[in-house]
């Protein structure tokens, strides 16, 4: 994996369903960048709805903010948007393209993480190489509404304990509960509606870092 | 262009809103067996609204038949998919990947279709590098419901005029006006629910092709 740990710490996924017609705050590539001056450290572009040709024209913009700022970026699922604005890599579900095939896509530099919500989807994505994995989900959340049982703090916890590659969590995690879920040992927080949905993106950021950091010194992001 | 002009005279679009639940004619990969049977000299496996896993799965599925058969295959849209199980190539819409990004996906080899709606677009497509064009639509139909203006046959065979790579129409091309579509001069039909939708994809695709050969004498497919 061609990023270290601590790029992992602050995850933003972004969903477009959070910028609303007018929104005071701007455009999606608004919020992302509010997100980064707050501290976050690697961005996953998740776009469900719309077409090709728009994915690629945020994407190519996100991208290019997000290596300006050293941000890791990813994109969710499709390997050809990722693969035409030279992602860093990107991040898949069960339900997207195989591991196998996406390495072959990808090749052994990009990064690819896996979404796995057991210990046997966490062995078979760690056995297909995956370069990390994202827990979900941990709390109850609206923004996926097809996610399965929520893991917990407990749940997370011990699947952490069975991970050898990098990891982090996603679903519900806020300010509220960040220090408890760095807490179980994870490399990195996801975080989509606290930052996405937040008034001041920016300050947002910052306190999720700030809560992350009372849990361990990292390296200065 | 790997594929000869005479590979896209009778041309099948998929529509997995076709397959209805226990449909009596089998899967989707059932009906396009039927078709091939009957004579269809390529296939394009758009789907819209399965998760990448599934699309993979399928297309994989319809590529190797389709080898088997000597049948192009391609893939709209979705580069990945088309990457991820070799397809001869991908159809790509105005609001999909800007061809000079697929070209670069893609490579040299792989076909490139691209729909056009006007001599602009037709001109851009070609300047490009498209491998053929669709011009769309020529009928009202109800399988795109965001189409344009539709075409006509007088309106198509203006832009066929102007062609210079190897085009198809599509847009409600069914059995009662395919002489009148093929006498513009275009290299294949595109058909969706004429074929997706019959009672007997195989009988539905002979006689697609007997019309078109009515108009010219193409070489045995």
């Amino acid at each position: 994996m061609n990023s270290g740990k601590p790029r992992l710490t602050l995850y933003l996924v972004t969903d477009g369903r959070f910028i609303t017609p007018g929104d005071k705050r701007g455009s999606l590539v608004d919020v992302v960048k509010m997100a980064i001056d707050g501290g976050v450290t690697a961005v996953q572009y998740r776009e469900k709805e719309a077409n090709t040709r728009v994915m690629v024209n945020e994407a190519e913009v996100l991208r290019r903010l997000c290596a300006d700022q050293g941000v890791l970026f990813l994109v969710n699922d499709r390997i050809d948007v990722a693969l035409a604005v030279d992602a860093d890599g990107v991040h898949l579900g069960q339900d997207d393209m195989p591991v196998p095939i996406a390495r072959k896509l990808l090749g052994p530099k990009r990064v690819i993480g896996v979404t796995v919500h057991n210990l046997d989807e966490l062995k078979k994505a760690e056995d297909e190489g995956a370069d990390y994995v994202s827990f979900a989900p941990v709390f109850a959340t609206q923004t996926k509404p097809d996610h399965q049982r929520p893991l917990g703090v407990k749940g997370l916890s011990e699947l952490v304990r069975h991970a050898s590659v990098p990891c982090v969590a996603i679903g519900g995690i806020n300010e509220s509960n960040a220090t408890d879920v760095f807490a179980t040992g994870v490399d990195g927080i996801c975080i989509v509606s606290a930052i996405m949905g937040a008034d001041d993106p920016k300050e947002a950021a910052r306190n999720l870092l700030k809560s992350v950091k009372t849990v361990r010194g990292f390296p200065s992001t």
